[in-house]
């Protein structure tokens, strides 16, 4: 099932994605909420009716650096021997067709596609093979980076942790299995001209080592979000440009940059 | 005021600090939200009586790396030209009296006492003269390290994001002018020894920097928490210690270290 989340009427609301073709989707909205008890509602309202939202609203966002060889190696880098994490904020998560407003303090955005994970389930120090079970979904990111700052600075949360350089969309999808999520195209478009291309199953680390990594050391929420690294082909981003990132299976999710107002 | 937060009879509450003597402190029930609007409701319990919580639930905190020189060469390291930052996730939240648990993946956790300030308005790119608004009050907080994954892992959210990681409290302090606040003596002792003293007046960069610095790139919210780096004098920590905050003109938070259960 594909949920999404949205706004009508000046509520928020949740709602399963019914339909095949993009300008015909309705949603089927759900009474409850999506991480626990609920159920369809029956009540239909089309999806070109609403704005969408970020899926969901993490708590935390967790994300892994150097995750993809020749990724790592594109930006001079070497290939770590384990995983590492850093955190986006919340502040930074916007929605599908949201803008991504480049910051007066970096002359160098770039885009990076990347497959994220939705948890489910309240969790520490999961094992392996319970990873599928904390698991709610899968759903598209663009981990958008001030590449300049950095490089200046040792941390990055001001490099990757700005307002509105977390787009995550557009919807959750649910029915994808673990050995599935480790083997989906990745592609992302500026204006329409590939720029990235990889499948998820080129991850140096795949999802289930992703999870035991960081659910070692701390807590996971329901709607905590885990991005998976990028594959090769990140560059710019300009202001005007419409930045796509697709995942087979998912979906797309499309923000256009302007300049911070 | 000092500003607590506590539950009683299994409901939060916030609370007003009143008496001197640490045997004779009572909270003056505060109604209503104290970013917001809010007053004192004149009914008063003895804070023996209640359980003190974390005195803010953070969205995030934001936490700077290397802000006093001392410490910076203590480590090895070269001090920054520029602050850097990095966050440490809600779920690392906790308060005076909780324990500190030595989490499994590491063998060397070190304390590092800090002056963390709590954010009172939804800002972004507050200019230097604008940051005394925005600071709703100082609270005391203990930046514990995972040294060794620390110096294992290039990015730190496992190193100091782990759970019970941030320690924060024993309340928020609203009364400090901000260059009182530049100007604190911050002392931490284990087991009753001293192991760490500095003033915030050694700090690198100052309070108005870091808000400034942080605050370019990303929306702070009403309870977000700034640490603003440690001192000379970090070490490890066992299990069995009792570790002590304590910052002029604010109060001691103290936490114990157990093993994760």
């Amino acid at each position: 099932m594909r949920i999404a989340r949205f706004s009508i009427d000046g509520n928020v609301a949740f709602g399963a994605v019914e339909g095949d073709k993009q300008d015909e989707l309705v949603l089927d909205i759900i009474k409850g909420i999506p991480f626990a008890d609920y159920e369809l509602s029956g009540t239909k309202v089309p999806l070109s009716k609403v704005r969408l939202l970020p899926p969901v609203l993490p708590n935390k966002v967790v994300a892994f650096g150097r995750n993809y060889a020749e990724h790592a190696r594109e930006l001079g880098n070497e290939v770590p021997d384990a995983p590492f994490a850093f955190f986006k904020p919340s502040t930074s998560v916007i929605g599908t067709g949201d803008e991504i407003q480049y910051p007066p303090f970096s002359e160098e955005l770039h885009h990076e596609a990347e497959l994220a994970v939705v948890i489910g389930r309240l969790c520490r120090e999961v094992p392996r093979e319970r990873v599928k079970d904390v698991i709610f979904g899968y759903t598209c990111a663009n981990d958008v980076t001030a590449r300049d700052v950095q490089k200046r600075e040792k941390q990055w949360a001001r490099a990757k942790g700005f307002d509105t350089s977390c787009p995550l969309g557009p919807w959750v999808e649910t029915d994808l299995d673990l050995d599935r999520a480790n083997d989906l195209t990745v592609q992302l478009t500026v204006n329409g001209e590939q720029r990235q291309l990889g499948r998820t199953s080129e991850m140096i680390h795949p999802i289930e080592d992703l999870v035991v990594n960081i659910s070692e050391a701390m807590t996971l929420l329901p709607g905590d979000v885990i991005l998976t690294g990028t594959p090769a082909g990140v560059g710019p981003l300009h202001v005007g440009d419409e930045v796509a990132v697709t995942i087979e299976g998912i979906g797309t999710l499309t923000n256009k940059v302007v300049k911070r107002g």
